[in-house]
């Protein structure tokens, strides 16, 4: 009988509309390819060099604050500019460009150059969110600014350049690609089931189980079932919100609490401090209601099997689909079995 | 006046119907991050631990023969697998499953462990494409084979596990999500204009002239107006052909130099072997004519700024489009101004 353990095949990702390929028997398959370096663990609370330390200057001579807190501010090299000359190119249909404003912000998570999420007390990460309420809520509200994308990359293997912890957003004119296939996804479904996609996948997988990382009062983390990076999850509120202002104070402390343990979760896995771009997905700021989105934040980690060997979506999955060799359901099972405590913990 | 030199936009992909975000300011940004160790650039022509050299033994116990060209056999660790259980999947249209089959092949290029495609004369490129053309036939013609990708990882940092030079196929049932897509968009515009869409497209390029880095009689390279990656570059033939074995001997030998020009520039650009994904992008084998399908190679090439630096595609580019620095036009002009002999070329 077709078992999704054993036997090669695709699925679907109800989100986008996209397949993923996915060969549980690969599994076993040697590696003998790049091995990466994994992340320096051992840091100081504050580096001089650091240039989002509080009261260090940045490349551009502005000066840090002493902030005691998380601090807020323009990105010195961002890749959207706010003041934009408008226009396009359109040559028969097939060279075409149009202009693009926004405006790239920086949040730096904690003072402390040597802590990430998963270390910070939880009071400290609800202060995180309650940045990112803040930001969406003032970048929304500006007219030119019709989508407002939250993320984290951490870890050099995840390009990003600089262990203190911090987060950014770019925020636009346009809905970029990625959201606006979830925005479409996400309508039809509405429409036909008067409920949110994600609202009847919760339910899904609350029933079968097997996917589910973690739960909280508020939120559920788990390895979607189209799931493509090896160890990617979906953190998601139970309640159904287009985006992240509508939480209450409660849902807001169930959220950071569940993100300090999702991340103390993959920090145990390879007891490493584990890499990932991570992100809010949440309705356009274009002033419309978009009554079918439903928050959620994706997590993308590169690692597959160990601290030195990630997945590579190279040759096949860039012409063809993405792949992946463990099955979600083996994931999931790995980062719910991890203790609770980050390993970095001392013992008492 | 709006300048795609100079100002953030957006790019749109009509092959896929995606867009990119360009930001040509960016270039200039500082990078502290991770540093890529440049491949390795001498190695034995013939090494005795490699398990695609002649006469050695693979993982699996087989041995391969004293092959003096090209040599093709099944991967020893398929992501598929050509018998397998039949089912599915469908819980509520949103946990969604499908049995997958197909069958995986490895090329080895050429005998020598040291050689990679650029080093390696024009008429033994030529038996490469020949054995593309042999595979897409043989592949094809099975039934229970609807699309054949052929591509071609090339360095550590591309998740390619073996420096000696091979490619590989995996050839299934179902047609993967990106030449669907292509397929779409070329078969809406062949509807609308009587031609292919890259013949048009080709014209507009050959009368631009800016992004263009080779040209021979029969293939022309060059970086397309839409690439996400730095030195991305579309390989095609001048002549609307639906699939590689519609090419003329005339073409193939044309398709050889090109390639051996294209990937010689490449190496010649950081003084590297110059990793890649590259793959062939054609129509489907599942009997049908496709007349608007149009042969192309993609080259998707990591790096970025030197042998060291490269792009990550992470976080923004993860939750919302492809994002890049610096302008094809600018990539075109510096693959197009290397000298056309390989740098490791002994001086005369
Ligand atoms: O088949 P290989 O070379 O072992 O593996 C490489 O190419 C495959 C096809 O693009 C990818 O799925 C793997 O992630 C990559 O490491
Ligand atoms: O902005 P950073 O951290 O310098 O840069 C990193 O994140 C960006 C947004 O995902 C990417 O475009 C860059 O490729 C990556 O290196």
């Amino acid at each position: 009988m077709f078992d999704t353990a054993h036997h090669p095949h695709r699925r679907y990702n109800p989100l986008t509309g996209d397949w993923i390929l996915v060969s549980p028997h690969r599994a076993l398959r040697p590696w003998q390819g790049q091995q990466e370096a994994p992340e320096m663990d051992t840091r100081p609370a504050y580096d001089p060099a650091c240039y989002l330390c509080p009261g260090n200057v940045r490349a551009n001579g502005q000066q840090n604050p002493p902030y005691p807190g998380t601090y807020v501010f323009d990105n010195d090299f961002g890749a959207l500019q706010p003041q934009g000359q408008g226009g396009g190119v359109n040559i028969g249909g097939l060279l075409r460009a149009e202009a693009e404003t926004g405006l790239c912000r920086v949040i730096c998570f904690s003072p402390r150059h040597d802590l990430t999420l998963p270390e910070m007390p939880v009071a400290d990460i609800r202060a995180v969110v309650d940045v990112w309420v803040q930001e969406y809520l003032t970048l929304g509200a500006r007219p030119d600014i019709n989508h407002v994308q939250i993320f984290e990359n951490k870890g050099a293997v995840m390009g990003c350049s600089n262990p203190h912890p911090h987060g950014q957003i770019w925020a636009q004119q346009t809905v970029p690609g990625e959201p606006a296939r979830e925005g479409v996804q996400q309508a039809a479904y509405f429409a036909g089931h008067g409920r949110s996609l994600l609202t009847d996948y919760l339910a899904l997988e609350l029933k079968e189980g097997q996917r589910i990382v973690l739960e909280n009062e508020h939120f559920v983390g788990l390895v979607p079932y189209w799931a493509t990076w090896p160890f990617e999850t979906l953190l998601l509120p139970r309640r159904h919100v287009a985006s992240i202002e509508q939480l209450t104070a409660a849902e807001k402390d169930s959220f950071a609490a569940a993100l300090q343990q999702l991340t103390i979760r993959y920090d145990n896995l390879f007891q490493i401090s584990f890499p990932y771009s991570a992100g809010l997905h949440q309705r356009p700021t274009d002033g419309q209601e978009h009554p079918a989105w439903h928050l959620h934040l994706h997590f993308y980690p590169p690692l597959l099997r160990s601290a030195t060997v990630r997945k590579f979506m190279v040759g096949y999955e860039m012409l063809g689909d993405p792949q992946r060799d463990i099955t979600p359901e083996f994931s999931a099972e790995k980062l719910r079995s991890q203790p609770t405590t980050h390993y970095k913990t001392p013992a008492p």
